[in-house]
């Protein structure tokens, strides 16, 4: 799918994450498994060097860790992990994260943010943070995608819509609402909603994915998708008014679709993306299928940013057994989805 | 998994279903697809001879079809299709389903359980109806499964508690709650719910799955499973209790786990069951990773009964496509659940 990136061209900025969590050990494992590769992107950690360069020789893994700028850093990459150093320590030991290192976290995503509005790097790639230790050293966002949108605002000067994207091979979904009790789902979905969701879906798969007129497929809310009515309403009242706004506005929005029915393999290939209604509908499916391959994609953000779908995972941090195949399909998605040079 | 079926056992007991869906086609295509397997179950299709005979022949299916009664339909079995025959005649056509024959829709699933209750056949095997022919003509029942636990108490003298399991080689999956509105779930959600529940699905995966000590898995209601009452609160208040309870009756219940997290490979080896909050948080995981292969079970009663887990299919009924893998599996099942020779 992606053609080969020569080694010239710019890097991804790949943030450090909670340095206690595994964030580090797979930017590691990242390199290792891509740096010989010519059609995986080169990518430059903004993060600590001796910290990274500790972790390598602890893990026993062999990885040369170099300061670069990101000028240098594609052309370093096949030879070294090229490091933007951040000039901090890290306090926090391997699964026990410390207060003291959420400057730097949050600092690592502000430097990423700006090397890709300074044209330097094409997209931000994201480690996992922990949203209770950020909070803690008074972090005032709910998350990172709370923080991005905020960059965007400040870096770029642009009203960010973000919306989330778990995207893999096989199936790309987008929940239309996320992080909120089931109770409160139905209240939560309005039509202005599901058009901004759908709207910002629609541009991000025709300019991102180069997907000329993408399909989105909406599920229902209910059981059979309320089965006419008899099983709920807002298939009727909200949901169906939503999609023939976005065809009344040229976008291929179809549904809503019971949702136990839209996500095998045949049903599948009917669409490009579905936005599901809340959080399980949408991550159901795809980390049944996809469980270790998935990323996590914002949309509707002036720049790309894609994120391994799991967490800090302090639990098996510094064991060495963390496994890098999610953040090595961000990276190579994050390369996919940003244009070959950035706009600058 | 299943031992060679010998062809002197008891059949199986087919209903027909709403004859103008696919039931019948299905019916034909099953024993195409299994009368010279020896491993596949014998069954007894209860429904109209010639109705069978003409569709057979309309669809250019060689199937003969013979009257039988269940003494006979095994040894029958590998030279034709045995059915029992009702003495009506069919109204609708393929596709236009016809009041009148709701009766025979009825008296179909009657004699079926009769069959099992009279120790002449194993279990009872659904063909799909179609609900709203059969409240036109005066059902009471909401549905088959209400009508099975009425016939248990009228046949078998017991009070059944019906509970609805939907089942692949792969993955089987308890609703707690099924065809309700989704903003209904969360006050449908009772710790008696899910202890009466977990009970029905802890005895009949020990009785009819022959799983000594079997493994139930509970989703939470909220993403995250709440993540600690962060997200919703009915982990804290309803599951976990109802887990404790089940725990404390000797059962293996664990939970209540996220749902995104609990469908994937190697996650379905922690458990042989899982029950989940509400319908699409079970449906979803089963239909996409076994859409033409997932069986409905009927668990709870005093008899096994399955079936395919698919509808009338009103559309291509008559037209010869129907695809008979859901109740070829529901049969194979069935045979697997019954015991080698019923109670009596």
């Amino acid at each position: 799918m992606t053609a080969p990136v020569r080694r010239d061209r710019l890097p991804l900025a790949l943030t450090r994450g909670d340095p206690s969590g595994i964030g580090p050990e797979l930017a590691l494992k990242a390199w290792l498994a891509t740096h010989i590769d010519e059609t995986a992107p080169p990518f430059l950690y903004a993060g600590e060097l001796d910290h990274l360069a500790d972790l390598a020789r602890r893990l026993r893994l062999d990885v040369p860790v170099e300061p670069a700028d990101a000028k240098c850093a594609a052309g370093l990459f096949p030879s070294a992990l090229p490091v933007l150093p951040s000039g901090a320590s890290v306090s926090g030991l391997p699964g026990a994260p410390d207060v003291k290192d959420a400057a730097g976290t949050i600092a690592s995503i502000e430097t990423c943010v700006g090397l890709v509005r300074a044209g330097h790097a094409r997209a931000v790639v994201t480690n996992p943070i922990a949203k209770e230790i950020l909070y803690r050293a008074g972090f005032a966002h709910p998350g990172h995608t709370e923080f991005l949108a905020e960059l965007s605002h400040r870096v770029f000067h642009v009203d960010a819509r973000p919306v989330m994207l778990l995207w893999s091979p096989d199936l790309a979904v987008v929940p239309a609402t996320i992080h909120v009790p089931l109770a409160e789902v139905p209240a939560r979905l309005t039509h202005a909603l599901l058009v901004e969701t759908g709207l910002v879906v629609a541009r991000d798969f025709r300019q991102r994915f180069g997907i000329e007129r993408p399909r989105l497929a909406f599920t229902g809310l209910n059981p059979h998708a309320g089965e006419g009515g008899a099983m709920g309403r807002e298939e009727i009242e909200i949901v169906s008014p939503a999609l023939a706004e976005l065809r009344a506005a040229g976008i291929d929005a179809s549904g809503p679709y019971p949702a136990d029915t839209l996500f095998h393999r045949s049903a599948r290939r009917g669409y490009d993306v579905v936005v599901a209604m809340y959080h399980d509908q949408a991550l159901i499916p795809i980390k049944t299928i996809a469980f270790d391959s998935a990323v996590n994609v914002t949309l509707g953000l002036p720049f790309v940013r894609t994120s391994p779908d799991h967490g800090t995972a302090f639990d098996i941090a510094g064991k060495g057994v963390a496994d890098p195949q999610s953040l090595v399909a961000a990276l190579r998605l994050a390369d996919r989805l940003a244009s070959p040079c950035p706009a600058g």
